[in-house]
C-alpha cells in the first residue's frame, strides 16, 4: 500500500489527524508507574504501551523522538525496537529522527529507520542538501517528512530569512523538494511548526501536494485554529503532533491514563474540521 | 581540562591531526576477519578494535559515525558503546551524529553522545537555528564540530548559495557561531567539507578560531595539498578525517591491519605541514 492511502486509513480508523509524540523522559514518568514496576527500562517501556493503548483510538499517527530512547544508551534502542512494534500496523509510525547526511551514510540510516524499525516515516533535515535524500527514494509506501519551517524561536536565523529572492529560505526548501518529488516514488512530506503560521503558508504553497507533519501544538504555543485556518487550501494531508502536552497530561494522577486519553480525545475533536476534509 | 587543551595533547602525542572515521559496514569487513569470528555482532567489534590500534599512533581523533551503528539496531547501540570504551582517552573522541533540534531534544542527545557516551565532541546541524546549540553549552571539556560546509555536491542547494548578503549560507552560518562563542564555553567548531576548498576559504575566516573538522579526504575525492593552503591562517585547530579510505584499505587482504596502519600513517606524513603548526 502507498504512503498515502496509509495515512488516509489510518485517518479513517481512528477519524484523527493528531499524531503523538512518544517522549518517554524517566525524569517525568507517572508516579503510580513508577510505584507498579520496579526496572527502570520496564517502566519506559510501560509507560509507551498505555500512552498509545490510551490514545490510539484518536491517533492516526506515533511520532517516537529518537533523542529520548538514545539518551538511555543501549537499553533505549532495544525499548524503541519493543516500542515500534506496539504502535498498531493501521497507524503511522514516523520515526523522528531529524537525520541529513552524505548517500553512504544516509544509506545506513534508511536502513535503520525503513528497514530496521521499520517506520513508515522518518523526519530529516535538507541542510546538507536535496542529494541527501535519494538514499531513501524508491519505496512509494515510505515518506519523508523534510524539515522546512520550524517551531523555535531559531527558525528566524535561518528557514525564516530571505533567500534567493524567496520570502524564506523554507519557503525555497518547499520549492526544491516540490520538483525533487517528480523523481522520487517516496513521498516528500514537510515539517512545518505551528508556532508562526504566517511564515508558513508561503512553504506550504510552495510544495501544495506534500503531506505535512505539524508540530507546535501544546506545549510549544502553536494553536489548532491557526492550523485549520491556513491549511484550508492545502492538497496534500495535515498531520498535527502533540507531545510533551499529551503524554504527561496525568502525570500526577494515578488515572494517567484516563487523563492522556482524554487530552487526545479533546484535541482529535479540535482537529475535526481538518480530519472532515479527508473523512466522508 | 578543556577542549583545546585535550586536542592539542593529543596532536603532540600522535604526532597527527588525522582523525579516523569509524564506519564500520558489516558488508565490506575483511575476509580473513570474518573467518576468524563467527558472530557477525562481534566482527564489527573486532573489526573497530583492530582499526582503532593500528591507527592509533598515527591519529589525534577517533570519529564513529552513528548511523553505521544504528543500522544494526539494538546491538549496534551496544557495540557503538564498547567502540566508545576503546578510544584511548589520550585521543579525541567525535561523535558523528549531525543531530539538530529543539532545547528539550537537544537536552536528551546531549545526554545520550556526552553523558552516556562520554564523547569529547558531536557533530551537529544548525538549519534548525543557533538556540538548538545551546544545550550543549556550559563544559568547556566538550566541543561542538556544526556543519557549515560539507563536501557533498548538495551542498550547492544551500549552503553554498549567497545568503544575507555574504557569500554562502555557510559563511553566513560560521558568523553567527563566531558571535554565539562569546557566550559558550563549549567550544564551538566546524565541519568544513576539503572537496571545494574556494568555498570554504570565507566560511572560516568568517570564525577563525574555530577548530575544524575537515572530512572529504579520500574516498570523496578532496586533496590534502589544498587543505594544507586554505587553512594556512587559520588561528582554531585543523583535523581531518579520512574514513573508508583508512578503514577498508586492505579488506582484500589477510594483513589488512597492517595495510590499515600504513594508510595511516600515509595520511599522517602528508598532513605533517598542517600538524608543525600546532607541535614544536
Amino acid at each position: 500500500m502507498n504512503f498515502t492511502d496509509k495515512l488516509k486509513k489510518a485517518i479513517e480508523s481512528s477519524g484523527s489527524v493528531l499524531s503523538v509524540g512518544l517522549d518517554p523522559d524517566p525524569a517525568r514518568l507517572p508516579l503510580s508507574l513508577k510505584e507498579q514496576v520496579s526496572d527502570p527500562n520496564g517502566q519506559v517501556v510501560e509507560f509507551c504501551r498505555r500512552v498509545i493503548n490510551a490514545t490510539k483510538q484518536h491517533a492516526c499517527a506515533f511520532k517516537p523522538n529518537m533523542a529520548f530512547f538514545e539518551a538511555m544508551g543501549d537499553a533505549g534502542w532495544q525499548i524503541l525496537e519493543e516500542v515500534s512494534d506496539m504502535i498498531p500496523s493501521n497507524r503511522i509510525f514516523i520515526a523522528d529522527a531529524k537525520r541529513g547526511d552524505i548517500g553512504n551514510t544516509a544509506g545506513k540510516y534508511r536502513e535503520a529507520f525503513f528497514d530496521r524499525l521499520n517506520a513508515d516515516a522518518v523526519t530529516l533535515n535538507p541542510l546538507m542538501g536535496l542529494d541527501t535524500l535519494e538514499p531513501y527514494f524508491g519505496d512509494a509506501s515510505k515518506a519523508l517528512f523534510i524539515l522546512t519551517m520550524t517551531s523555535n524561536t531559531g527558525a528566524a536565523d535561518f528557514l525564516q530569512r530571505r533567500f534567493e529572492g524567496r520570502l524564506s529560505l523554507g519557503e525555497y526548501i518547499a520549492e526544491l523538494l516540490s520538483k525533487k518529488q517528480e523523481r522520487s516514488e517516496t513521498h516528500l512530506g514537510m515539517v512545518v511548526g505551528a508556532t508562526q503560521p504566517e511564515a508558513f503558508e508561503p512553504v506550504i504553497k510552495a510544495h501544495s501536494k506534500a503531506h505535512l507533519l505539524i508540530p507546535g501544538i501544546g506545549t510549544q504555543g502553536g494553536t489548532v485554529e491557526s492550523v485549520v485556518k491556513a491549511t484550508a487550501d492545502h492538497k496534500g494531508m495535515v498531520v498535527v503532533n502533540a507531545s510533551r502536552s499529551v503524554i504527561y497530561a496525568g502525570s500526577g494522577s494515578p488515572e494517567w491514563e484516563q487523563e492522556v486519553s482524554l487530552r487526545a480525545e479533546q484535541l482529535k475533536e479540535k482537529l475535526k474540521p481538518i480530519t472532515e476534509r479527508y473523512v466522508a
